[in-house]
């Protein structure tokens, strides 16, 4: 019989359908191009070196010399930086300007790259220049919430495959994250424990959704995951936003990472995959019952009309498995 | 400039990101095969006749002869009707036992056809054996909510082309669905009235974004819609359940959905897409301030991480235009 699984800190529920249980090598990707076999360089591919749009470039990593990461601006921005962050009321409708942020960080010069090709030290120079643009965007006042996101793979929503990932800089705090932090208080209000840390020491305890230790962080499978393989990296420090994370933080970060990441890449065939980064909003960053951590969706299933309708996921796969799957595999490979 | 524009029924903020705009036009689907142009009989498809499964079958109309529609327990259910509905904590992890149901009603015998080919009276007759069994597992008390979606193609999630929906029954309410009725009940405190019932007033003077108009019912884009051509199919008549729905209603329902989903085949080249019913959970039936409706969702964009990290959708569409343009297709050419 199938399970119905709450996740402590979001309170979605999940099915997990065991009727419906596949093995975790039948999510291995269709025979492919995979990442590395694509051609290094791609004269047609606007993040390749040659093909640089300098209007749009907010600095890049040598500053002199062939550059190796680069920050630039969306060329098609969902927000934009200039103008004022007005309301509108007409009538019943609420509408605001599109103020906002929306950056691109070019993570190599390499076409057919991707993190779990590339060099820990290089994950984590990409972290830390995600930190520092998060730093800067922070001080405008009209911006109240950080987006930190990449799209490996056309499944996950990207049509370019050159290795990059992309920030959001938000007017308001969406209505999802709202309802994450209520339910984050609400916690602390009952137990006066942070709900992040709580799940963390569990799941430590258990041991059967962990994945990868590393100094800082644990890679582990939630108990009530919403799709295959979907996984949290969980900083053992309580601190509720990435914006503070330490260099020593974000080179083991680094580290976890691109382990996580050649497992899937090994395991699943490079799977495609969003990763995302969750850190309290920006005016409100001593929230103390908020902590940041990053999650790693990859796209192995889809989005139906169930899902749609109900906001609820149903997931295939025991968490568990999945996880005893991905510890099994070697990603030196 | 962008703009932001929040749905005052559930709540979320969209991003209608005018620097990424694109005509509706741009939507049409890439030369593929359209569903009217599959064979009109697939010897492996299950649900073509002569591959019926009888252990799965729940009803077939009419009951003697060739079928017309039948309705199927799910060969694959992410919930089963067996059992008890238990909850069980283990320290902090809350579980139930996955008690639901899991049907698929087949809406034809033929296997290349789909609303959009079928008549008016032939959806008009599913929706009734949806409403009709939807009545009957209401009778269980152990399900509290009802899901009623069909998929229409692959990337709305279905590997199966033959023409089906699907219901769901399950044993609680989704948090999805909790916070949308939080916000009906607030509204109504705040104004004394139904926030759907204002919505439809308000679309119906703006006028900008109504596509149809039945006796019963009105299709529009709404005001801030998450995706391009995302739709709502409202009721004119206050009422909380899809149950309650009368044949008048249904049979004038029928009609209007037929002729959008004419409209989405015609103009945007037989897109695949999502529809899906939401009702009131089964056991507050009488909470005056809901009102059910019906939502398509064409898959014409994909949630990326950006998606995934804010619960914000990004819609490269002006809904005003896109409703003029609906509105201009002809659904009978």
């Amino acid at each position: 019989m199938s399970e119905l699984r709450q996740n402590m800190v979001t309170k979605d529920w999940v099915i997990i359908a065991s009727e419906r249980k596949k093995r975790p090598e039948e999510f291995t990707a269709e025979p492919r191009v995979l990442t590395g076999q694509r051609p290094p360089h791609e004269p047609t591919c606007p993040f390749c070196p040659g093909n640089e749009e300098p209007e749009l470039e907010i600095l890049r990593v040598p500053k002199s010399g062939p550059w190796q990461m680069r920050a630039v601006r969306n060329k098609y921005p969902a927000l934009s930086s200039e103008g004022e962050r007005d309301r509108t009321f007409d009538g019943v409708h609420r509408r605001m300007s599109g103020v906002g942020y929306h950056e691109v960080l070019i993570e190599s010069p390499v076409h057919n790259t991707c993190p779990a090709l590339e060099t820990p030290e290089q994950i984590t120079a990409m972290l830390e220049l995600f930190r520092d643009r998060g730093r800067y965007i922070a001080q405008d006042s009209r911006i109240e919430h950080l987006i930190y996101f990449e799209n490996h793979g056309l499944r996950a929503g990207t049509s370019m495959v050159h290795p990059h990932t992309q920030m959001i800089g938000l007017p308001m705090v969406p209505n999802d994250i709202r309802a994450r932090i209520e339910e984050a208080r609400r916690y602390m209000d009952d137990t006066g424990r942070c709900v992040f840390c709580k799940m963390l020491e569990d799941e430590l305890q258990a041991a059967t959704r962990v994945i990868l230790q590393g100094t800082h962080f644990v890679a582990f499978i939630p108990y009530a995951p919403f799709s295959p393989f979907h996984m949290w990296v969980v900083p053992r420090r309580h601190e509720t936003s990435f914006l503070d994370a330490t260099y020593v933080e974000l080179a083991d970060l680094g580290q976890l990472l691109h382990r996580v990441l050649r497992k899937l890449y090994v395991g699943l065939n490079d799977p495609d995959y969003n990763y995302i980064i969750r850190s309290a909003p920006l005016r409100d960053r001593s929230q103390e019952f908020l902590h940041w951590y990053l999650t790693i969706v990859p796209r192995v299933s889809l989005a139906a009309g169930f899902e749609l309708g109900s906001g609820m996921f149903i997931n295939p796969t025991l968490p568990e498995e999945s996880a005893a799957f991905l510890r099994s595999v070697n990603e030196n490979a």
